[in-house]
């Protein structure tokens, strides 16, 4: 078994040594002319200017949260959340270090066409993508080793990973929100009085805001997405290692440190995979980006299925057999559990792109629509947003199914895994996306030639249906991972209070309540955080239409704008407005399980909390589907347009999808996003609360 | 107790009594001038044309179903349905009749002020109210009535009055969504094409969508939202007098009688109060419309509450006690079940007033937020859109647990049939809506005074939220309503198919899919029935361009435009977009039902089929709501920048909020009220599936 934790431990340091060694490969290449590492500064003193108010002001609900956790569940629970918070941080922040230099260095690149403009975007992906994994595997097994050797076992064991889980997201949720909420606070804003007031091109530095813009995508786009990703990956190995400890005990209890070990394990194998995927993104002759991207992905997902298939194999053996109330599994089972997880994602990534790229129907259709006014486009846009929700339903639908019967909740929670240990690649997917946005923003403000823009165009454009991608597959896996969550609740419940008969039938009242309470909270904090986004944009159209009144010569080209206090700007208006709607998923639980406590009882409020936490799911995962898929297709319906249908750029139907892309901005990069991280805080909030109500009782 | 059957069917005469009375004295006024009553004349034929197709249609669809019913399940059941669906169509068919008569003696009255064109106004959308809990209770107690002499008893009861809620149901999906393409794609595509496009006025007679639009108002808001609350009415009801068929056995089978009958005494009572309540809609010194309207509906209330308390102690006895699953109740806890609705009823007038009104939060922020552009407007309006369901949803979640504590499942029945009782008096306020949208149109295209249009705009403002009111009233109740059928369902489960073990735990995966699929079912209804609307605006768009080209002197207003070739293009789009999205939840419970069923086996299947009804309510809900509140915001939201604000009517704030407006229309009108009986139809037919399934085993 050591030499297994070895193994682990040293695949998550070669993905952090393959992420310092493209670091310093990155850093070597040339970052261009004077003007072009001027802009790139200002991005760079931005998005490091943002991100450290962030922390501070995260770290002041951390220790809140620390001694609050300190006090009630003791040093190993805090010091699990403390490792969880810093780690989530440390992707963010170094996914942004890397991505606000790789920006002007991919520009550079461009100028000697499309395959070494993709090779450096790519590769910047690619180090926040292992450093995510990277540092994830570690964190977990280290710390899970360290609580083993210091006699930790069962619950004492599973709370402080738990808490780890728990900072992670925490961190994740401010850091989606607030990213978020500056991104496209600033892409709204400059938009909306750029592009449609002033009549000026995206991303003209004429326009105060679009310095603005380009920091916004490092922090939103880039650290905030790592973080996510980051919480995400921890959260379903934990979910996993957790209803392993519960799962398997009884007679089932030699197989439990085995089945604790094994999404460990997986994670292990999936990230050496990704590493060699890696290699695979490569430009063909078709010179189609999204196929170079995709090879890698397929490369990285044909290498797990065999690697994983050998781990099964040596730690539980094909033919092992073990049984769950009545039913018998056998180590294959559990194999094909987990390609089922490998399956989930290739099917959402080809189901997203449908619904996201320029070629098929649903991103044609608005187009179309908004060749008949601003109206129209609004309203296929959000018909296709909805619509776009069904097939990976279905597919989550069919995988709890297929790994239930492969696995019982275990191989649930090993499907979800499976799809989460693919996070090192598909993580560089998405962190590609800001960079090549960036490098176009840095191609237009310092006056490159157009084919040096045309060149980060195309890269862009198969960015934006990354990004849909990765959201939609964090989404979709929450869907997975919350029922894992959910059962380890049930699990906590009956450990903890073997004497409260609590009632999960739907048929009682207080279920039916449970599941409408959590299903509004995604409603509201959709509501908050579009909300959010469009104040903050206000206040950025207020500050570029009094720069272009005040500042003489501003229009002309012969003065410049002040980019800084647009920064500024956004910087407190996106840390204030973060706040409220990040803990609406942290208190929730707990009210609502003590209003109903104090009024009907601990049996219902048990039994709130818990239905509650499906109801977040049910509604979440159609609100972040649509949200996702949506803003995606928004935005490539208008760069369709642009390619010159319809009529093309400057038409009243490029009017139209602008508008489009504008509603699309909050749906796809704050609100959307952000609903993943919050469906897991509530779960975790809620096993916590469990721990502390027991420690109280 | 064949006393209480007359006083009961008493009643229900009386209010069509009324209905038939007002008819009369609204017939008698004066149609106006000559051009008023060509253009009348014009609204009726098309309003009538497309009526008559949309029943042919769903007549052909009935008689299939008719079929079948009467095949596998007798005539009993098959003559219910049929009762259900013909006295559907006949309130939607009357309140067209009298609407379209209304609309134009409204445009005359309002020449001699407001008060006039009020009284004629809601006299007669309180014809349409009345008419609907007329047929309604007549329909219900005549065919129980019957069916009790005739010796039907228990199961063989039930299920034909089951099957008169699947007649209504069915009608009511069609005509909710069938009316809601025309209406919606006629007024969309005259907006877009006129207004924003062409820059001439809201109905004006150059734009040949004019008269499809106002023919919309009729067949959709009228006759559809007729057929909807029908439905809701009827459905409900019955869903409690199911409950209480199969809730009052053994021990209390004594009560059974009285408790099926009970919700039928609550209708007959509350039309009574309904009756008495129109008197109070009276303008006061204030000449505050809205005022006026409440004064109705609360005095409706105010008497309800006395007749129920009444009705109960005469019934059932305060003081009488009973014990469900080890709970004593007594009559006066079943009072304060019906109270429980009233009050609901009062709480979601109140939070839709807050959510739709010009003068609130709300709405402000959405015309604040046009000030900065079409994207902003909309990014805010679905942000509101989103908030508006947080209130309602608590409010229908402390109803649940108050009547459950009061009365068991039996106390949610009666709460939710409370609260329908009083439809009377909401469907008037509806039907009041689009009686005054066509006054306006009419005054418009008659070239009649200024200060007339000024008046029907007063009255027309107040209708927006009316008709927001009472789809956010349908819509929370199918809230309760569902939690009723849930349970019928459940008990119906056991007594069909006593030896099959179903478990509705959440930690059931097959549990869980159900909710997702249920869940998907609203996403992927609003999906079809947004992008119907968006074709057919689009088709309207395209005819209405065509005609400015060709037809010679139209914009100079020397032609007139072909206001006939707009209506055909959209019965034919509104009938033939209807089915599929109509068909959806008709057929989603059997397809579901089947494919687990040969999949997994029979246990699993009624597993996911039941779990799958209540996600269909929780998505839909949500879904439902904030459509319907936030059609109803950007409405106002437009309407309060033409009242002068942010530069009022012309001003690049106006076009964001025509966009807003444009995108409202199919959330409210069309995609969102229809998700009311969508929530039913899935229920009913889940529960005849079950009927069949017993025959068939």
């Amino acid at each position: 078994m050591n030499l297994s934790f070895a193994l682990v431990i040293g695949s998550g340091l070669l993905a952090i040594g393959y992420g310092i060694y493209m670091i310093r490969s990155i850093l070597s290449l040339s970052a261009g002319t004077a003007e072009m590492q001027k802009i790139a500064s200002a991005i760079q003193e931005g998005a490091s200017a943002y991100l450290n108010r962030q922390y501070q002001v995260i770290t002041i609900v951390g220790i809140a949260i620390f001694a609050l956790l300190t006090w009630v569940l003791g040093w190993s629970v805090s010091i699990g959340f403390l490792i969880g918070a810093v780690l989530s941080g440390v992707a963010g922040y170094v996914g942004m270090y890397i991505s606000v230099r790789a920006n002007v260095r991919t520009t550079e690149a461009a100028k000697g066409g499309l395959e070494p403009a993709l090779d450096v975007a790519f590769k910047s992906g690619a180090i926040t993508g292992m450093l995510v994994v990277g540092l994830g595997l570690i964190g977990l097994t280290v710390y899970y080793l360290y609580l083993k050797m210091s006699g930790y076992a069962d619950r004492a064991l599973l709370e402080p990973l738990v808490a780890l889980g728990f900072g992670a997201s925490l961190i994740s949720i401010f850091a989606r929100l607030g990213g978020g909420i500056f991104t496209k606070g600033a892409d709204v804003g400059a938009d909306l009085v750029g592009k449609i007031e002033a009549g000026i091109p995206e991303d003209d530095p004429r326009n105060a805001a679009v310095i603005a813009d380009n920091v916004g995508d490092n922090v939103g786009d880039c650290a905030g997405m790592a973080a996510d990703l980051f919480e995400t990956y921890v959260v379903t190995i934990v979910g996993t290692m957790l209803l392993a400890g519960v799962l398997f005990v009884g007679d089932l209890a030699p197989l439990m440190d085995t089945m604790m070990f094994y999404p460990l394990a997986i994670g292990g194998i999936c990230t050496l995979a990704s590493i060699f995927g890696t290699y695979f993104v490569k430009l063909g002759r078709t010179r189609d980006i999204m196929a170079a991207l995709y090879q890698g992905s397929f490369a990285t997902a044909v290498f797990s299925a065999f690697g994983i298939g050998f781990v099964t194999n040596a730690m539980i053996g094909f033919n092992t057999t073990f049984v769950i109330e009545g039913t018998t599994f056998t180590g294959l089972n559990i194999f094909y559990c987990a390609l089922t997880g490998l399956v989930v994602t290739g099917l959402i990534m080809k189901i997203t792109e449908y619904y996201t790229l320029g070629k098929y129907r649903p991103v044609k259709s608005i187009a179309d629509a908004s060749t008949t006014g601003h109206g129209t486009n609004i309203i296929q846009g959000i018909a296709v947003s909805m619509e776009a929700t069904a097939l990976p339903v279905l597919v989550v639908c069919g995988a709890i199914l297929v790994s239930y019967a492969n696995g019982h909740l275990y191989g649930v929670a090993v499907a979800a895994t499976t799809m989460l240990a693919l996070a090192g690649m598909i993580v560089a997917l998405d962190a590609y996306g800001p960079v090549t946005d960036n490098a176009g923003g840095i191609a237009e403000m310092a006056h490159l030639p157009k084919e040096v823009r045309e060149t980060t165009d195309l890269l862009d454009a198969v960015g934006n249906t990354t990004k849909a991608v990765t959201k939609g597959y964090a989404i979709a896996s929450a869907g997975l991972a919350a029922l894992v969550l959910f059962s380890a609740f049930l699990e906590d419940l009956q450990h903890y209070f073997p004497k409260v008969v609590t009632q999960f039938e739907l048929q009682n009242p207080y279920v039916v309540v449970g599941l409408f309470i959590g299903g509004l909270l995604p409603y509201l904090f959709g509501a908050l955080s579009m909300m959010a986004v469009g104040r903050a944009a206000g206040s950025v159209v207020v500050e570029v239409r009094r720069q272009f009144r005040e500042i003489k010569g501003l229009m002309e080209g012969t003065a410049k704008p002040d980019y800084g206090r647009a920064v500024d700007l956004l910087t407190k208006s996106a840390i204030k407005e973060m706040i409220a709607p990040s803990l609406l998923p942290v208190l929730a639980p707990v009210v609502v399980f003590f209003v109903i406590d104090y009024v009907a009882g601990r049996s219902e409020a048990f039994a709130t909390l818990g239905s509650m936490l499906l109801g977040i799911v049910v509604t979440g995962l159609f609100v972040g589907l649509s949200m996702t898929s949506g803003g995606g297709a928004w935005d490539n319906a208008k760069k369709r347009i642009e390619e010159g249908y319809h009529g093309g750029k400057g038409s009243e139907a490029h009017k139209a999808a602008v508008t489009g892309d504008t509603v699309g901005d909050p749906y796809k990069d704050t609100a959307g996003p952000a609903i993943n991280p919050m469906i897991k805080i509530a779960n975790i909030v809620a096993l916590l609360l469990l721990a502390m109500l027991a420690r109280g009782a």
